[in-house]
């Protein structure tokens, strides 16, 4: 920072419209631009806001017109994720091991690995190169992290969990604590002890305060590129595909098969064993008690279709009419039934 | 501790009847007090029992009657509140930045601040008069934290992040993480970079392992006096009001506006973008998916007005009967086609 | 590891089939077992597969036939649990305070205790025989930690909590965070002062990042044997009976009464002061506004009798129908009508 407006056109691998020399010096939204700053249109209907807007510069979609310096895209929303990324100033923690971090016996380092004050490394792990480790985590025995991954402060993972490349891993999330089994013996509960692991792929980004499981036996397994939120809950045994998205406070019940290009929206809860399709949505609150096919959208509790409870919930709201009507009817066939009796 | 009566009767504003001499040990329930206990009662049937309960003196409001030594106040409630202050046992930690705590460069303190075990405070921090922070907490870079705070031990407060004086953090909690943000490309999500802050205005108090994510550009914030229980998660550019109750387990999604004195009931839901008028509750587990307005009440999924949510629960009970009702009209008409028939 | 089939018999007082020298190195399930593997059959219809497997043992329900090496029990889930303790590949960290741990003054520690780098124990805190505690936690004043108790990094105990022997603590959990009580001054929320206790007794376990309040005068007390999973919110002065089940996620109320041997699914939520009868069930997801009898399944928003919920919502399904069928009925009453006149 700043940057020229022909730096930000080859980052976003746009085009270029006016003064390739225009200084940027900020990212800010439309209504609080100020001179310096680049903005950015993401509707059509936006433009003449733009146009009067105080931006030096704006990103815009191919086609769409404006009198003020531009870098024209081809999809606005992506080159939004990727101008941000220019102007965030979170420093990275510098290579190195902090002398307060503790490595136990056999742990293996790559290169430009950073692991902050008082993180706690257990035997026997291996982290991959550019990996960075916030202060104050615990690593477990065995565990397996990827190269470039992220891991904010107050993360506990614990014994033979692995941790694919690039993913990011945010603040007071816990990794591998056992499952949640029990056998009744009598009135007693007897704890079914939980020898499996948890594998995280490549690209994951899991939020803050989110719990996930070890198995039972075998492994819980979340695929690439999936994206998680803050306070999910992921049981033992479960399995994600690829690519799915899964939003914050959503509990998924152990065993749980979840495809890939999947939603799953805030707060849906997802019984244990059941399987829910590749490219399904499942709606926020809603509470799944059967499998869900692919592509499908479901809601509510029990959660069904969407657009079938969407006509019951339309229903429901014309309740009292339907309530009314029916008395009006028995009023009605009283009267032709007295009607009857009287001819 | 202890306390005489009158001294009592001072810290609670409220008036003295009978010995202000006595000597008050402790605060206990009336079932529980004994003798040297102060005991306190705010509905007036249960004068009888505070009568002949062993309590040495009773809180009362003011009209109400009793053979005890008293404190008449106005509102009992209230004078719990500040009774409970006197009894607390907490030993405050001393102030004096602890010989193992981290401070990076930059980090300025104001007097009187005590810095627990193994915390770890980035650069550049400032941190106000008579704050305390409690061991293993991490505060990152440039984040400005007010006076006379209170921050329990393992709290994670992320970059950038502005909290106000006298407010209180419980463990665990999790501030200023990036929030949830991906654009498609493909079927890759990519991650949208969280630039903005998040703002905890002064007598905020926040539960044990609640998220407050960062805005994506502008801020997160909290206003002024609003209390947050645990488990809570506030999503990217959510805003607050003053003096709001969020009760546990309440999910809030991007950019949601709630008013000032809005109470959200345990697990409730609130899709994102939406506004929530000032003064408006929302019941316990409700999901709201449009706006609220101001002083309602809503409940349910969908949230709807809680009398009108009331009335189709009602119905909803009783649709065995209606369906009944409908197969004895099918059944009648019937019986009337049939007898117009025979005619 | 490995032990001879005759030691595994023994561990699960099973009777033993075949070869008592047959040497198991692991233990599988039934379509992953190969040669060296002990396998379990729970489910009779499962005997042909195992036949065909390649485990060189199984685990057999009394009565089921073999013709392969096997050691008969009673209850297999029960021998599963058991069974799983002796492959249980998780390494107890040894006893003795890692040089890093911060134990304050009047600490009393039993023999073998384990305590953790980085931990911190407050003043007069006691802890019991045997006791892990892991790296990165933190106990606070005057709080009892009973004997063979396994806390894992990363946990926060609060000032006077009391934790029984036995008992399992996951990591993130904070036990002893003021409970959420203000009152109104007008439009503020004076704080309650939170000067009560949490008791655990024996035998609990409680999974990663839940939450567990301190009662605001008295105390807030789970009891022997239940076992709490992650995410779940416990707010103040709630009491929880012998040998409970309280599933991920779920959310309990200030003061609520729970029974023993009750089982509340995940997401539920049960609002304050309530109490649950012994033996009861409250269904995933459920909301309960009342009290809920002993031994009775409730489910659904408002929680009803299970039966009574599932016969509105095989209602509501049909709720399309009954409109029709309504719709008719006027249609035909219409005709009917016009039929009198015409007549």
């Amino acid at each position: 920072m700043p940057f020229t407006l022909k730096e930000i056109a080859k980052h976003l691998d746009g085009s270029l419209k006016g003064d390739p020399h225009t200084i940027i010096y900020r990212f800010a939204p439309l209504e609080k631009a100020k001179e310096g700053d680049l903005s950015f249109v993401d509707n059509e209907k936006l433009l003449s806001l733009a146009e009067n807007s105080k931006a030096s510069a704006l990103i815009l979609k191919e086609g769409w017109e404006t009198k003020k310096n531009a870098v024209y895209v081809q999809n606005p929303r992506l080159a939004l994720a990727k101008i941000l990324q220019l102007f965030s100033h979170r420093r990275k923690p510098l290579a190195g091991v902090h002398p307060t971090a503790i490595l136990e016996e056999g742990v293996k380092l790559g290169k430009d690995v950073s692991i902050g004050a008082y993180t706690y490394i257990s035997s026997n792990v291996h982290i991959g190169d550019g990996t960075i480790i916030y202060p104050l985590c615990y690593i477990g025995e065995n565990s397996k992290i990827g190269k470039n991954v992220t891991i904010y402060a107050g993360v506990v993972i614990y014994d033979d969990v692995e941790i694919g490349d690039n993913c990011i891993i945010h603040s007071g999330t816990v990794i591998g604590a056992d499952g949640f089994g029990y056998v009744k013996d009598g009135d007693k509960n007897v704890k079914i002890p939980h020898i499996g692991k948890v594998i995280i792929e490549e690209d994951v980004e899991i939020g803050a305060n989110t719990t996930i499981d070890r198995a039972t036996m075998g492994e819980t397994r979340i695929g690439r590129g999936t994206k998680i939120d803050n306070l999910v809950q992921i049981a033992h045994n479960v399995e994600i595909g690829e690519n799915s998205i899964i939003v914050a406070q959503v509990g998924i019940s152990g065993s749980v098969k979840i495809g890939k290009n999947v939603t799953l929206a805030g707060q849906a809860g997802i019984a244990d064993h059941l399987e829910i399709g590749d490219g399904a949505t499942i709606a926020a609150q809603a509470g799944v008690i059967g499998n869900v096919p692919a592509n499908s959208v479901y809601s509510g509790y029990p959660a069904r279709p969407h657009s079938q409870q969407m006509r019951i919930l339309a229903l429901l709201q014309r309740l009292p009419e339907l309530v009314k009507s029916v008395e009006e009817l028995k009023e009605k066939i009283n009267q032709l039934e007295k009607g009857g009796n009287e001819q």
